[in-house]
């Protein structure tokens, strides 16, 4: 199964660059899951629903990431999501991260692929932290487009 | 001297809070350099530009922070700028940061002020890292409202 | 009353610098934190106990800082913390951080001071966020040395 | 080649945690990068020597991570470092994080394992971002145990 592509854009602050003048490595993952988030809200899934409501969240039990080319200080970048499997109680994303455009002289050309990951999620039980089925209803929305 | 306001968008993020189950304090920093970043580029002003073509980095000299309410994971947050003062090479702000809409049953009211600051900025050199002056041709467009 | 002064070391990490080369503004806060964390545990004082049987945890109320030199990556730092004034449901600190030792060819002198800040703590009720005093024999540990 | 572990204690302060109430995903790489940082300076590697002397810095080329059991607020960790295989300008590493002991009533038994990674390093010129091979005295320090 593999669902309709999203994408989230994501501006590279000082916040997200390290002293060797690009993006730091594990702020990809931030990244990242800021586009799985607006994914979900984008099919009316609202995390904080969910665990007020459902007593649910979402958490990362595995992720693989390639690092191919740096981001930099104030570039755009493009953060795209795609389901590539889902269970009761879990699913797995492929995402990479593009950069949109380099108006400036140093960096990679526009569109490049900076990074990609694989990041499997569990959904828990909020108190337990053990899995749990995910509502009908939010599997519907999760994968309606597939 | 106080130029029309400016505001920013931010949503929080898992990212962004801790296990307080509120944002981390720290946060409203970089909360508050995202909305001075997007006034600055509003005006023209693209820092990786000022760095590379006048070697010129801004970097906060001293800060005062109230922090009043607290955010949550999943709310839309606006983020204020306003001048209150600029030299050749030194710019104060007023940033404010208030919850856009709270959909939830915790939490504050929508457009209620969660924290402020004044936040002092110097222009350096970005080699000595010594204050130098801003560009003529910035100082027109970060003042031009006023 | 000012109690004695208490100091922990915090070494820079490329987490912690940006692409200006030097530690990100946000991120003194964060190691002032660690200070005031390990300060409370010198006096015997955990916060997860505190939360958990007393429900009741600190918040940052307000603070001012004033960043004077820049630290960089693979520096040894000392952050400091001095009680400055105390309250049934707060406490004031004064906090420094100053370099260590410089070994490189770059950055300021051994023992510099880089930023100082003050700060103040709220006692709070982990679930409403309400101010509530501590309790008395956590107030006495935290007082003992003045 | 599998030389001799080395381990380093890490505390999870607030900034590390987020409103899921455990440590958050992205930072467990924090964590191991500052273990592999003083994994080098136990064998008399600074990386800020390295650049300022060599030209030369390491960045991550590739990891997986497994997220096996969460972290919490104010508990201890322990990161170990070992060396798996390298290059002339790679290095392949094995990290865990451990739980050193846990004295609350709640998370993992004391010396839990929280979570496993492998991190593919490269050594990069520090202005062209191209892979370069590390010094010889570097090389041999590194990997002076095997």
């Amino acid at each position: 199964m593999i669902v309709a592509e999203f994408s989230w854009p994501v501006r590279v602050y000082y916040e997200d660059t390290d002293s060797g003048g690009v993006v730091y490595y594990a702020n990809y993952l931030k990244f990242m899951e800021r586009a799985r988030t607006e994914w979900l809200r984008a099919r009316g899934v609202e995390q904080d629903v969910l665990a007020r409501e459902h007593g649910l969240i979402f958490a990362v039990r595995s992720l693989q990431m390639e690092y191919l080319k740096p981001a930099r200080f104030n570039q755009l970048l493009s953060v795209s999501v795609k389901v590539m499997a889902s269970g009761k109680a879990s699913l797995s994303f492929e995402q990479t991260v593009n950069l949109i455009t380099n108006k400036g002289t140093e960096g990679e050309a526009s569109g490049a692929l900076l990074c990609q990951g694989q990041v499997k999620i569990a959904c828990l039980d909020a108190v337990t932290l053990k899995p749990r089925a995910m509502p009908v209803h939010v599997r519907e929305e999760i994968l309606r487009d597939s």
